[in-house]
């Protein structure tokens, strides 16, 4: 007998109660290895993240200990920037800063890790620390929904192309 | 008539009830300018960080927006280390974040501003934000009242010595 196991094919988003993070967590039928290069190889990056509306070109990018990242995404003509460092990249964890050039001071503090599920299927885990509720909350009123889910959609997509 | 103004010739050094957040406060003669190069000169920063029993070596500095920093203080033979990235730096805030190479895991998002209160006094206002209460908890217990003191005393003296 053993227990059913949740899979978390869209990503599941969720507000802490007693902390100021938002966490998301989805599964991808790939390695570590591969969701960690589609989230530090820069051109790789730019083919997934965001809403499939957007097209996003990176500025910067040291995907390195102490590195840095700087992007601008484009939406019907509009222009979005966001940059931030990275504090930690390692075999399977990422720690960096994030910020949306519109709300120079919010800064988030962002954790991502990857989980082996041990039948080729890895976990993402994403944790995105602010320092208020307010800019929390504020957040997940914005509609990162659909870049999330876009986003990991398009994941899903180099993988099964093997492009990832 | 006017109203007691609380002064903070000593840091206020305090816990947030509602968030894991640790928040200091100290007041010093000098300019905003002046803190601010207190805390982005190698040099100078390597004279004041940390108890007066320590000796602080920096190893790497870049203080500009998503630039970094690393330093290492020896305290009776043994060393400690410490590092982060710079976020912001602008004319009167610093961001950055903030990890004892002893705890690499625990990663805190710092941000510090001055405060010019109009008679030569200026406020420095410190925010450590901590992605639990427990890891909070810990910097509280962990002594870290002494290294902040001692190191705002010795700007103290290097205001008053016009070294800065």
């Amino acid at each position: 007998m053993s227990a059913v196991q949740t899979r978390y094919t869209e990503a599941a988003i969720e507000a802490d109660k007693e902390l100021p993070i938002i966490r998301i967590t989805r599964d991808f039928r790939g390695t570590p290895a591969q969701l960690m290069k589609a989230h530090t190889d820069p051109e790789l990056y730019a083919r997934w993240v965001g809403p499939d509306a957007t097209a996003t070109r990176i500025i910067d990018w040291e995907a390195r200990d102490l590195g840095s990242w700087r992007y601008v995404s484009t939406h019907e003509g509009q222009e979005f920037g966001f940059h931030g460092c990275f504090h930690t990249v390692s075999d399977d964890k990422i720690v960096q800063t994030f910020t949306f050039d519109g709300m120079p001071d919010d800064v988030a503090l962002e954790t991502l890790w990857f989980e082996d599920l041990g039948d080729g299927t890895t976990r993402l885990h994403a944790q995105s620390l602010c320092d208020s509720f307010e800019a929390r909350d504020g957040w997940l009123a914005s509609g990162m929904e659909v870049g999330v889910n876009d986003g990991y959609a398009a994941i899903d997509r180099l993988l099964e192309s093997g492009e990832l």
